[in-house]
């Protein structure tokens, strides 16, 4: 992955340097894209001739499946901090794992809806904006819950 | 998957043009990427205060929560063709809005838990592969369904 | 509700022998009740010293691991017709295992939270024949989507 | 409800007056049953003409979409103690509301699949003995989550 970038001009690897970015030690790296992944997982299906299969609701249970296999791993945890310190890294790496099934089958569902999800995600930012507005809801618990 | 971008210089862009892509109409934008919006959902967060909510397990339950919308909008549908073309232009984009906020807060939970997505992604893919041979249950659902 | 059962001096058991009940063929056992559920949750907690690990949210993250491995039997099906003929019988008693790993988790929460599901039950079916009125909404779907 | 049961020689209505009902204080009401549940909703959904609305997979997402709803309540707290007293009493009933709506889509989903929930939590209550053995697993959290 790092061979692929370090000589990269594109501008969301120049954010790194910005001051904007509080925590770089735990950033992304920068690929694969949404669209790397959805290819990734249409190039999957296809091989295995499983795109019978790919309906929008089936792929929907099968993203609330994984959505509560995620949440099996922290049901018996009581509060977890930041960066999960009490959990060993086999667990670490089991969580990484549900997420990865969480987001794979999000992809998929998008792509059979035929919804192009990157771009639904910047307008949905641009929605949360205006619906809440740093100087209205700044450290304001109850502003924050009546928001949500 | 290796093997089919072992000689490329760049390989995701190339897969636009290469015969794989089926679908080409539907592909994603390329931008945002998970890094992208991972470092957008910070800078919302710290400019609203709101970092200290951001537990995981409150993330994760925002997370069920937002499923749960999405799951809402098919629930009275019956079975639903693959691009929605029963659906209305302002329930498909209310699909991808819902979509969008599961995505953020899976996003959201990775930064929290300092997992790198991304890769936690291309791990989960290889694992697949071993997991799922291609030859093995090509177009069978009752193996595809056991292996599942 | 109450005009069909202000003269009855035992109104739900009497329900059996009117002429509303529908698919009399499927009847639940009258017992275990709710009570009785909570109850023996209750006590198999105790049994094993479990209480400490039953917090709400602990619990609520158990309950959605479980509707997680109820929606997986569902996920391939497609359309599934009422009665599930489609099942064969392992599936069949795999459907209630996983309901009720739902339902015990939910008696559970409601009983750790110190609500009277029951009572609520009741509360909730009185509030939605208000919000519903079957003259208003009966058999148009649109009305019914758009009232959920 | 307790003028209902004074005079009942019934099983479970004599766990009441032994030594392991710790907390009798929120015992649930015993009244609904789950067959009264699933009778009500039954006749609501028939006045209304809805049950072509009812296939089982219509049901369990609007089951998640209200597990969903449930989360929302519960997704800013932080760890929330037993009994909710961090709640407001509209808090709490809101609750109520919510886990009603889960069990009312949960015991809808039973009828639909023609499967006798409270027989079938019985079995599941006798599975779960054996599974976890009492003397085995006491007050071990690392066994606890082993077997879970």
């Amino acid at each position: 992955m790092t061979e692929e970038r370090k000589n990269s001009g594109e501008p969301f690897e120049n954010e790194r340097s910005t001051e904007k970015i509080v925590s770089s030690e735990n950033m992304f790296s920068e690929k694969p894209t949404l669209e790397d992944i959805r290819s990734l997982q249409e190039e999957f299906s296809a091989e295995r001739n499983w795109n019978q299969y790919h309906t929008p609701r089936n792929i929907l249970l099968a993203l609330v499946g994984e959505v509560g296999e995620l949440s099996e791993i922290f049901q018996w945890k009581g509060e977890v901090k930041v960066g999960l310190p009490e959990f060993t890294e086999e667990e670490k790496k089991h969580v990484g794992q549900e997420m990865s099934d969480v987001l794979i089958y999000l992809v998929r569902l998008a792509d059979r809806c035929k919804i192009d999800l990157p771009a639904a995600v910047l307008q949905k930012f641009e929605q949360n904006r205006h619906k809440y507005p740093a100087k209205k809801v700044y450290g304001k618990s109850d502003k924050y819950t009546a928001y949500e």
